[in-house]
């Protein structure tokens, strides 16, 4: 492919038959220009493709006004909620969020990394992939003073800052609310504990069966990857128990849907047989009958406040490297899929 | 914020106690520079956050290997399996993606659009937002020799190639599928007509209505948004109709999901009352009860597609100029919401 050479103010002079000084004035909306030429000139330049913020200008402020988000997978309710957050956040200060997703693989993260590095993005949002083991691919954002913020899957670190919920207290909210309802045997849905958000609402759900005086039973917890074909095989999995459970508390509601599609087919009613509950509160909660409980993760807050902790920093408002863990509220929402009797 | 100047090869230099010439070198893997310094070398450079790939190596090669992709929203089954397909391909041919979200809004879509421009990918794909009357925000991509692809909302030009399904033989399908079931008042949840996904498909009903006899009243088709919160209010429209209708053909899955829970609260059955057919689907069409008839809408395919051609241009293989449009088939899945009777 041809690589024409850069459109510069002196083809937007030849064009209009101008001086190159007009041009460069009429830009810089220099009084000595009046408006007619200035307007000519501003359309000539968009026609043409001029923009004074071309890579020279990028590198004369080092502000290109733009953030980059490096998330797992675009595919979930709660990742649309917290990306809509950051996008309002991002909008009302004139920054754009150019996104990536890892797909889940720490290899493509660090590729992305780069990426985002190199199109020199004045800070960073990331969400870990599910295998990511460290994070010297971000290292080179704190020697350049590029701010890094983590959201939902963080990494405990010196340098960074991170925005989560506390997993621990809902996976003991929900846990609690099935024993509540005469659960005992409970089935949790745990995904991969190198993340800080599967392995804390494991946690949570531990220490509610104990404090309760229900045994743990490692066969109890089923480890994967979440998918909706991870939820389908579990089913398969549950349906070939010795005993079968009473209860399930999954650590994501889009792995527990086709869990529960899967069981009722197999004639197990819910929550009579099986009470059943998520988390995240993701839109197909009310969509699936019965209707799922679940814990309502604040995605958009949680978009929103990650956003505006960054941007307050790069506008020098504040310091984030002063603060290391943000944590939000979440909210048990008790629906018909784990209500054996009135609470 | 301060700013530190530049990583340079200097400053790896100081550190390591050795020449420039050594370091420049050794990072380009000169044979005279032993494994062992090359290593030294490598690592200080990350550490550093020195990479061969800053502006000035950009501009020099004037590619970053990088694919700009400006989608409405993020928040649908189609789009998050357009993507994959997308970073399926992009992979394979070491591109990566950024993507940016317009929210629907075309102001939006063009600070995207100058975002990507400034960030300098090697190509565009575009899904057009809702409101998006005019292209004037891509042109200067074109006078760039920066290659712009279309796919699922596009803009009928000269320049640029889109790919698409056959919108409105998708449109007349289902019509005809309501049809054939009894339906003789089928109401259309119609889109903005303004794209030519939402006008084509309301083409194809109307055509299909023509083909069989069946009058056309404009009453029966309800233009919104299709969001969610319009499938809500159009349910209560229906509702309030003084001849309820006995079909739905809506234009998006999502839509009619939320306008079939409330027709399901009011009591009416479905389809015994209202056969409904919905377009995309999406995976919620297998978690509501009844299972919705929707079009396959190919999302990874027309993900793959797009990104196949766009980087075949950008090698040099092909040169998509010569395209205007690609058509991808698509499928009628007929499931319970729509079976009055066994076709």
């Amino acid at each position: 492919m041809s690589q024409p050479k850069e459109i510069t103010i002196y083809d937007i002079a030849r064009e209009l038959n101008i001086s190159a000084t007009t041009v460069s004035r009429g830009l810089k909306g220099h009084p000595t220009i009046n408006k007619n030429t200035r307007k000519k000139i501003a359309e000539k330049a968009k026609e043409l493709g001029y923009t004074p913020n071309t890579f020279a200008g990028s590198l004369r402020s080092k502000r290109t006004n733009t953030i980059g988000v490096i998330v797992p997978r675009l595919n979930s309710y709660f990742m649309s909620s917290a990306l809509a957050g950051m996008e309002h956040v991002a909008n009302k200060n004139g920054y754009n969020l150019i996104i990536s997703q890892s797909l889940e693989d720490s290899k493509k993260e660090i590729e992305n990394a780069h990426t985002m590095f190199n199109r020199r993005v004045d800070g960073l949002i990331v969400s870990l992939a599910f295998n990511t083991e460290n994070i010297a691919h971000l290292l080179p954002f704190s020697t350049r003073n590029i701010p890094v913020m983590f959201f939902d899957r963080v990494y405990n670190s010196e340098q960074f800052t991170g925005v989560v919920i506390d997993n621990f207290a809902a996976g003991y909210d929900v846990t609690r609310h099935l024993i509540k309802q005469g659960c005992k045997r409970i089935v949790h849905l745990a995904g991969n504990t190198l993340r800080n958000v599967y392995h804390d609402r494991l946690e949570g759900y531990s220490q509610a069966l104990k404090d309760h005086g229900v045994p743990f039973d490692p066969h109890l917890v089923i480890t994967s990857n979440l998918s909706e074909e991870a939820g389908v095989e579990t089913a398969q999995q549950i349906l070939q128990m010795p005993q079968l459970p009473d209860g399930i508390f999954s650590a994501n509601d889009n792995c527990l849907v086709y869990c529960m599609l899967e069981l009722k087919k197999a004639g197990i009613r819910i929550p009579e047989d099986i009470a059943v509950a998520g988390f995240n509160n993701d839109r197909v909660c009310q969509i699936i009958e019965p209707n799922l409980t679940s814990i309502d993760y604040p995605g958009y807050a949680i978009g929103e406040t990650t956003a505006t902790h960054l941007i307050n920093h790069l506008l020098g408002h504040t310091n984030i490297h002063n603060t290391n863990t943000i944590v939000l509220r979440t909210e048990l929402v008790v629906r018909a899929s784990s209500l054996k009797r009135k609470e």
